[in-house]
């Protein structure tokens, strides 16, 4: 290694910006959320007499919760639904299923089993979206765990170790023990501002042991938490040799291992068993016929009596006036649909932008993961697929489906590839980690969300990266988050801080509900 | 804090041995354990002619595995068990079933629902585990995902912060900040061996921040990884405020949250659907008749022509002749039987120490934890009952089963108190959790591993805490793993440095057949 960096210039990088934590960002999840939400279900009052109709704009998550909530109250709901099917960017692909991407169509030719099934958009369910997990409960959609991390997956990078791949377990924790070694040792010397009692101290001591698996003299000489060669159960263990960070510091992904669990991902996280769009059919079950889908709307006028939407239905013009309506139609469609929104609120729905992330997915001939000891969680390569995730149902069966790419960073490289090309794609990065991906995987599937009919967009994203919002963003922000003209609300987890999860979603239909709900008992 | 340490006292107790280091290797798993097993199912040459019988002592899982390999392989094959079931320590605890411990005999009262079961022994299979996988896979036991880390349970210890419980989350955030920050800031002065590149220094920068959550000056000053207390979604989130050092320090409990994912426990753990005994059902299923129960062993003659047993059926005395003898019987047992081992074999048993593990159990009314975002995962506490375990299964049933307790170190202190002052003792740890845990359990259960019939013991330790083992200790185990008089084999985990884990059982037995098979061979 050349240019050797002093004391000074080692403690001027301190205060720089560096590219590993803004990668581990996005890396990791979309971003560092909230932990908890609190419990928001709104209780309605009963319709105020000649006022007790609702349209529903799009059956996405939001709009399903606005329609269910407002049901149970007593209102008369319609959802319209342009496609064919409901969930929006909640979408389970199985057998026979059809990804309707503009320019490329593909069909699922998956076996046909329970757990033969790709979760092409919404995926995990964090133990702290309790509003989520309570219409779980609620519409009887059966949970079970998801495994994010997984210790016996891989990390891949082509700039370390000539690009072979480790498992988490030895990246881990060799990083944790050299920086633990390292840390003992800086502070043979350290200026530290405070003097520690002999307890802290130990205590701090033991910490940093125990972080690192640091023998008695705090040095780092490899641990059996990266696992044995061999041995251990009934003859003694031969330990795995230390990889040396010098190697690992190759990679870019070696911080997953340091903060794979911290975050969204950090609460414990759940799936629907058998798929996400469980939690649709359930909303779908109990809103019976309210749904009609195939009823692309054509316009939506807010007038002094209502609230007026012309749709089609078998291609005929129908027109549908409700007291309230609740919007989640992706806000950059609104501006092909005819209107009478106000200026500044069309302004700021002009303003979301919306991700490109890009999915890929195989049925897998058998389930190769599992002789690797791998049973869930995600491997990461340098790649440009990035992931892979195994799935954490299904056990021991003969076949799976496997997550075969998840990035929602050059989603606009990938459209630019034909369907060939995609899988090629796939295939390249996924041999990275496995070598003998290629024989083992068949019949892909590929997702650009951006380029999906109904969607032409990911999750919609206010405020730069890293969370921040200009004074400017935050008024466009509570422009959309109030009705328009007192019967017009925008719902989404377009109209959220944080995009992409279906609790952001409920959130809004809740707020909006609420709002409305205000609205009604203050006339009453 | 008064003693405050200099900075040479401080480095000195560098050296030194810390009790947080041991704390957590008890805590966290039974020791640290070898990551991946060899797949070493033997494949076992057909009988000779004459030589085809074997007679296996006891139908714990290294007795159900050697059984079912030979009866595979052609072998006659019977398996005398003394109690009135099979699986020995792993056992699972459902309505009706008896906890037969010696002086206090309990009935289980649970709900009769298929997920509320209790495995009071063998709880977790980590994905390493491959031997116990593989049979899994053979004999159709379903697997799920098993949890034992969530960041969302609690850490309570009455030295930290008056006892409150905190979520792991804000513990392991907070910790991970004030090191972070700490390690940082050792580096201005750290006379560092080697100099770093200007690369090498912004990637343990980068990893020093993300490890900590740390602000761009390397400050840590809250993180939202700890959760919010409120918001974040539809509004922006209010950040929870730090915890600070000195007040978790208090706590031996925090360094949980730095290496609970770390060891045994760190590969993803399964666990069989319904109930751990779900295996020992398999095997036995497998066998069919050849497990003959509440067939005590009287003696065990091993003989030129074979190995003759005496054992009691019906009260009644039988004898059974056998080419080979594999004994799982617990080996404190073998004193009390006739046999003509050698006196070495015999001296070596009598070295084995056995662990005195508790555990206990309630039926929880309602699943109160998920109400409080936990779902699945350990609680930790620095009452005596150490743990709760909630259910990694059943989300969102109306009932649940949680473990109150665990503790491998104090189970002579627990079984000199009665059965009402143990339920006492389990609700007052639990109520330091979840302040109206007494009112959401019933139905309690309590073992004593060290006390249950057929037992008297929980899992065999051979060597010194720490995993270091004499020389004379390694002769005694060398003598135990070993066919006395080229016809009987000890197995089970008490003949493997890795006791408790059921995969350590069945590789004793695995090497008790390739150790005969290539008798068989030789002889052939």
């Amino acid at each position: 290694m050349t240019n050797p960096v002093s004391r000074r210039e080692f403690m001027n990088l301190l205060g720089a910006t560096f590219g590993t934590g803004a990668l581990i960002r996005v890396g990791s999840a979309l971003g560092m959320l909230p932990a908890v939400a609190a419990l928001t279900r709104p209780v309605l009052a009963a319709p105020a007499p000649g006022a007790g109709t609702a349209v529903i704009l799009g059956a996405g998550i939001s709009g399903l919760t606005a329609a269910w909530e407002l049901a149970k109250a007593g209102y008369d709901v319609t959802v319209l639904e342009s496609s064919n099917r409901a969930g929006g960017r909640v979408m389970t692909l199985r057998s026979g299923d059809v990804v309707d991407e503009i320019g490329n169509r593909q069909v699922c030719e998956w076996d046909n089993e329970p757990h033969m099934y790709f979760n092409a958009g919404a995926a995990r369910i964090p133990s702290t979206h309790r509003n989520l997990l309570s219409y779980c409960k609620e519409l009887g959609v059966d949970l079970e765990v998801f495994i994010n991390e997984s210790k016996t997956a891989l990390i891949q990078d082509d700039a370390m170790l000539d690009g072979k791949p480790i498992r988490n377990a030895e990246v881990s924790t060799n990083v944790r023990g050299f920086l633990g070694e390292l840390f003992a040792k800086s502070f043979t010397t350290a200026q530290l501002d405070q003097p520690f009692t002999e307890s802290e101290a130990e205590t701090i001591m033991g910490l940093i042991r125990q972080f690192g698996s640091l023998d008695r003299e705090m040095n780092y000489k490899g641990s059996n938490r990266a696992g044995y060669v061999s041995g251990g159960f009934i003859d003694h263990g031969v330990q795995k040799e230390i990889i040396e960070f010098k190697h690992l510091m190759k990679s870019r992904l070696i911080s997953q291992t340091l903060s794979a669990n911290e975050g969204e991902t950090g609460p414990l996280l759940m799936q629907p068993v058998g798929g996400m769009d469980r939690i649709i059919a359930g909303f779908t079950r109990a809103l019976g016929d309210r749904v009609k889908y195939k009823t692309p709307v054509m316009s939506v006028m807010v007038k002094e009596a209502g609230v007026e939407v012309a749709y089609l239905q078998d291609g005929v013009p129908q027109t549908i006036t409700a007291d309230y309506c609740f919007n989640c139609i992706p806000a950059h469609f609104m501006a092909g649909i005819e209107h009478n929104l106000p200026g500044d609120y069309m302004q700021a729905m002009k303003y979301i932008r919306r991700g490109e992330a890009i999915k890929g997915a195989f049925q897998a001939r058998e389930r190769f993961w599992e002789k690797e000891e791998i049973y869930g969680g995600i491997s990461w390569t340098s790649a440009p697929i990035r992931q892979l995730w195994y799935p954490s149902h299904g056990i021991h069966k003969e076949k799976g489906v496997i997550l075969a790419a998840y990035d929602f960073g050059n989603g606009g490289e990938f459209t630019r590839l034909s369907q060939a090309e995609r899988v090629e794609w796939l295939l390249k990065g996924g041999e990275k980690l496995h070598s003998n991906y290629r024989q083992m995987v068949e019949k892909p599937i590929t997702i650009a969300w951006h380029r999906m009919n109904h969607m032409l967009g990911c999750s919609a994203r206010w405020g730069r990266s890293g969370g921040g919002m200009t004074m400017e963003e935050e008024g466009l922000y509570h422009t959309l988050q109030a009705p328009a003209l007192g019967r017009h609300y925008m719902i989404g987890d377009q109209i959220s801080f944080h995009g992409a999860w279906q609790e952001s979603a409920i959130l809004s239909a809740h707020w909006a509900l609420a709002d409305m709900d205000q609205r009604v008992r203050s006339a009453a």
